[in-house]
């Protein structure tokens, strides 16, 4: 990648890119407190899920460093810390389970007597081993899903499952990026993604900073798009994936797997193994969160229906790409073998 | 309406409702020059093809009147406010007619040997009839598009198809306001209408004011609502209807069409006479106008498609609602009998 959206700054600092200043500025923060990153977190700075829970796990990685060069770590701040952040986006599955994993790791480390040095570096391991794990899934999904990907070919996608949104190079925009780099010419359809337009501010910013040809049009236009003949593949992350292969995503996914079902174009998922709830039998069960009506900015007076995700139903679905490869329909069985 | 879009003010000047403030405040506009209208129409003050012809034969008429006033009337002093109305916005097909109207009048008037304030009574008679004519046909789409809606229904629309874009009660939206006035307590959901949002600005802003129940949503989210059961039919306004009912309307009315088809809800499109195009076969032959990138305000370096129209071929179209009635399809035949 041609920029950097999260690294380490020394031992004791987190350096965020600024998505909120994107696409006209590249600002880098510097996060040297917990305070911080739980506000970046809150103020979208820092976004896409696996990003957000990689982030958490470095900002507490980080901070620990701090207390033990003042000799002042213990399980109690780390737990406090890991509290403040967890509740700095109480919907977030990454976040939790990366946060989990450190907290693991610290009661274990105090738990063998470890010095407060010591436990600070396990700390900081294990917050590397979570990016390095989501820069390998990403790749895998990559390589995967550039497998469907024909030279020459365009891609339409929807709101940003790239870089941006993870430690590596993206989950639907992986696929993308891999094809990219074989050589295959490819070009690529974004979506604006309205109301928060990560489409057109994200997904645009990062193909064009990688090289990758893209035009970004109004979410409406996908389908008049489409009829002119000059979509081949539609490709998109997912929030969750239930055990039938129903696919919960960003609102306006579902749209666009019916219009590409009408025009005869496929419609891959890519996600990670982590994205699939095996519990849920279907996508019926999955509450779909609603946002600010503010978001859309109405005539006063009128109601605002602002739901952030809807649910793409599996017979609409033509692969699910994954980091263990990609799985045709029906889905249910390979979907289960994930897991066995 | 509870609000009032165009009106005379006095002799020699024309009140219009000034769009570009919409939502957020009702300021209407005292237009006493030919500039001015030109000014208003440039800057989509006024808006919508029907009402800018209405508006500038008004500012016509009432310019007339300011001339003969003085004594300088002339029909040099006609035909130049014309040519600059008309450039106003060159592709604007009721703009070119309704001037055209006022010309000829203004040509057989003077031919007549009219004094000058005759000739300006004459131009405010042929303005008012415009208007009163624009009036009258949306009344008849109302009343024929009403009776599709049942009771309790709840309607979306697309765009604003309505009193803000004609002289009286609108196309699409004049069926959703006579259904309201025979107390079926209808409700609507209006699609944003991305990039110029005159969805959630204008028909969100006509509704509220008309006290008609409103929702706006992302265009992106239609898919989903239709799918949750909630809308019971499809209503949008035409640009062009070809002489097999294909119809050219902004971009996002495909998207919708192929959408409430998938869903098995009836899709209806409300336009005048004056909107077909018997000499037009079909809608591939229709020129999709593109417009300006930045209104999408993407990346800096990604390409933007913004084409402002797309097309919806015949076969998605349940009826077409027209102010002599409505067309059932096959529609080549009832389209050739409009103009027999």
């Amino acid at each position: 990648m041609d920029f950097q959206v999260i690294d380490w700054l020394g031992d004791a600092g987190v350096r965020l890119l600024d998505q909120t200043r994107l696409p006209r500025e590249e600002v880098y923060l510097e996060v040297r407190s917990i305070d911080q990153m739980v506000e970046a977190i809150r103020a979208l700075r820092v976004r896409g899920a696996p990003l957000i829970g990689i982030g958490a796990a470095m900002a507490l990685a980080a901070g620990a460093t701090q207390e033990a060069d003042q000799g002042s770590l213990s399980l109690d701040w780390i737990e406090g810390a890991a509290d403040r952040l967890e509740a700095a986006r109480p919907t977030g599955v990454n976040l939790r389970w990366a946060v989990a994993r450190m907290r693991r790791v610290a009661v274990e480390a105090f738990g063998a007597g470890g010095a407060q040095r010591r436990v600070a570096e396990l700390l900081r391991q294990e917050a590397q081993r979570i990016w390095d794990e989501d820069v390998a899934m990403c790749r895998a999904i990559g390589e995967a899903g550039a497998g469907l990907i024909e030279a020459g070919a365009t891609v339409l996608t929807h709101c940003n499952a790239g870089a941006l949104a993870t430690g590596g190079i993206g989950t639907a925009l992986a696929a993308i990026y891999v094809a990219h780099e074989q050589g295959k010419g490819i070009q690529v359809v974004a979506t604006e993604t309205r109301p928060l337009r990560q489409g057109a501010r994200l997904t645009a910013w990062e193909l064009v900073k990688v090289g990758v040809p893209v035009r970004a049009v109004a979410d409406s236009a996908a389908a008049s798009v489409m009829a002119g003949g000059s979509v081949d593949l539609v490709i998109t992350g997912a929030d969750r994936i239930t055990a039938n292969g129903d696919v919960a995503n960003k609102i306006g996914t579902y749209s666009l797997a019916l219009l590409a079902k009408a025009h005869a174009i496929p419609f891959y998922v890519a996600a990670p193994c982590s994205t699939f709830d095996p519990a849920l039998a279907s996508g019926e069960r999955i509450p779909i969160e609603q946002r600010a009506p503010g978001e859309l900015d109405v005539a006063p007076g009128a109601e605002v229906y602002n739901p952030a995700f809807d649910v793409t139903p599996a017979w609409l679905v033509t692969a699910l790409v994954t980091d263990r490869g990609v799985i045709e329909p029906p889905f249910d069985e390979g979907i289960r073998a994930l897991f066995d």
